[in-house]
């Protein structure tokens, strides 16, 4: 039986947002697993910010994708032939699988999961890499105390999503920030936070300081760029500051914004701490498990925005995080589950 | 016995560098100590890099000094009058004892020092303030381990000349970075630094790649602006930013240079901590302890820069620091010892 594998690969380097140019579609057939290898049919594509780093040439956490290469994503997908003992045809699996319909692999780094526990996007979402990104990023560095003050930036995100609804569950008093008004209610109707700030209508550092008059104690920060400078002159002292991702900048063509008011880190004894979830990797079965039981018990919800169109439409679709156009972890549905 | 005292108060709050229109000079009998005060004839004043931020307006890590109010000073002077039973006549003290040549104090915050143990600037530096600054924002925030690189801008500076000379104890490689070829000689040949980049001349970011092809585990950060942009392109993984002054940039008169780099501490899981000495003010006596005992023992020296010219000297002396151009310690000779 010949199968045919559709991919992106890496055709240039963007300058700013990613262009048509910056990418390659490729057919080509798809070649049978040999000793040791399975084939996987990919399902669900995760959408990341982290993906247009990832673009960029130079040192940074992980290798940069290359010139030439299929373009790195996670992904769930089922196998479809195997010649690995460990996995048999028909489970399912989550992983890095690449922008592609289909993936072969030698098995290293996948994970078996069960459709009949969650549905596979939250494989992508809550039980992927944003959950542990949220979990370990807030518990481990942000560490908040019940009774404090958490705000998060992108709330409404994959990642702030998450961690805004652990601080809750954390008992600790919870405010979003999130572009336009549908995402703010959405993180205080549907997730619970208890406030969010709208920082494209409201000037964050005012609403601050009517939302957290005693001053913030963790700020989880996916933005970073002006979001980060009005969180910084409003810390309570001993505040800790996750940096977890700067979406407002990844497509900056000229100079990083850098947080002005980083002074307010000495006045007020407060750190500012870079993190990466791959280092928390041995430890992803704990967050797992409790994260799963807060799903179970209806503690936590899991927010997906699922995309259609196929592989194809990889490029339009990873556009709409820069945009900030979706709510929850977005991804890209490439076939039928 | 009647005497005259000359202070300087604020004026103004500066733009930029203080001018001599931000001060005003004033002479004044001075007042005989009531039950419970002493009187101190000033002998030495600190002038300290933090004196700019004390004069701004608004929220700091402590109050600014109000217009009309003297300008605060640390110092050191001996009791020549005293109603307070826990100061006698001939103690020399150290303390807040303002810009001016006589003090009327209570006592509180007042502490004892021996000028035969230590020359009295000593007590302005290394066992002062600077010194205080130096050992628990290295050890505390830095926590360097022997062999470890750690790097310290304002490197012939009150903290920094200290703070390299710790770590130098404590088994590290030691790299300061300083402005001109004189203080850089004086900090490897005088102080055992093992190497020191002059930013005036050299390439900060191409130097340290030079002399930490390893990376900086820790950086002692008195300077902000570029500098610390540089040295976060070359941090080691898990590296310790202590942020403990911005002197390039208190005289800003637009906003402030905010690391750009500041994702490097994501890409290399680092942190970034502000520190404010006076929170370890119930620890001083450890660090105190410990600093004279490495200074008795020749593994620590005190540098000293000491102006002449009495109070009236105040505001030009100043300057210097601004300029760049003490070495060590900068007090100034107020009175005879």
């Amino acid at each position: 039986m010949s199968r045919t594998n559709h991919q992106y690969r890496l055709a240039g380097r963007p300058v700013g947002l990613p262009t048509p140019t910056d990418w390659e579609y490729v057919e080509e057939p798809v070649a049978e697993p040999r000793e040791g290898q399975l084939l996987i049919e990919v399902i669900y594509l995760s959408l990341d910010p982290a993906m247009r780093g990832w673009m960029n040439e130079g040192k940074s956490y992980i290798r940069p994708v290359e010139i030439g290469e299929v373009m790195r994503a996670a992904g769930v997908g089922r196998v479809i032939a195997s010649r690995n003992p460990q996995f048999a045809v028909g489970d399912y699996v989550s992983g890095v699988l690449n922008v592609q319909e289909y993936c072969l692999s030698d098995g290293r780094g996948l994970t078996k999961v069960d459709p009949a526990l969650a549905p596979l996007p939250v494989y992508l979402g809550v039980l992927g890499i944003p959950g542990m990104t949220a979990y370990f990023g807030l518990l481990d560095i942000g560490r908040p105390a019940p009774g404090q003050t958490v705000v998060v930036s992108g709330a409404a995100g994959a990642v702030g999503s998450v961690v805004g609804q652990i601080a809750k569950i954390k008992g600790c008093r919870v405010i979003g920030v999130a572009g336009g008004e549908r995402k703010c209610r959405l993180v205080v109707e549907q997730l619970g936070f208890d406030a969010c700030i709208d920082y494209k209508s409201e000037d964050v550092r005012k609403a601050l300081h009517e939302v957290a008059p005693d001053g913030v104690d963790v700020y989880f920060d996916n933005v970073g760029g002006d979001v980060l400078d009005a969180v910084l002159t409003r810390l309570a002292r001993g505040a800790r500051i996750v940096i977890c991702g700067a979406i407002s900048q990844y497509n900056a063509t000229g100079q990083v914004k850098g947080p002005a008011n980083y002074m307010s880190l000495l006045v007020h004894r407060a750190s500012m701490t870079g993190m990466v979830v791959f280092d928390y990797a041995n430890r992803y079965p704990e967050a797992t498990a409790e994260l799963a039981e807060w799903l179970s018990a209806g503690k936590l919800r899991s927010l997906e925005d699922v995309a259609d169109g196929g592989v194809q439409a990889f490029p339009d679709t990873l556009l709409r995080l820069f945009r900030g156009d979706n709510t929850g972890k977005l991804v890209l549905k490439v076939t039928n589950a």
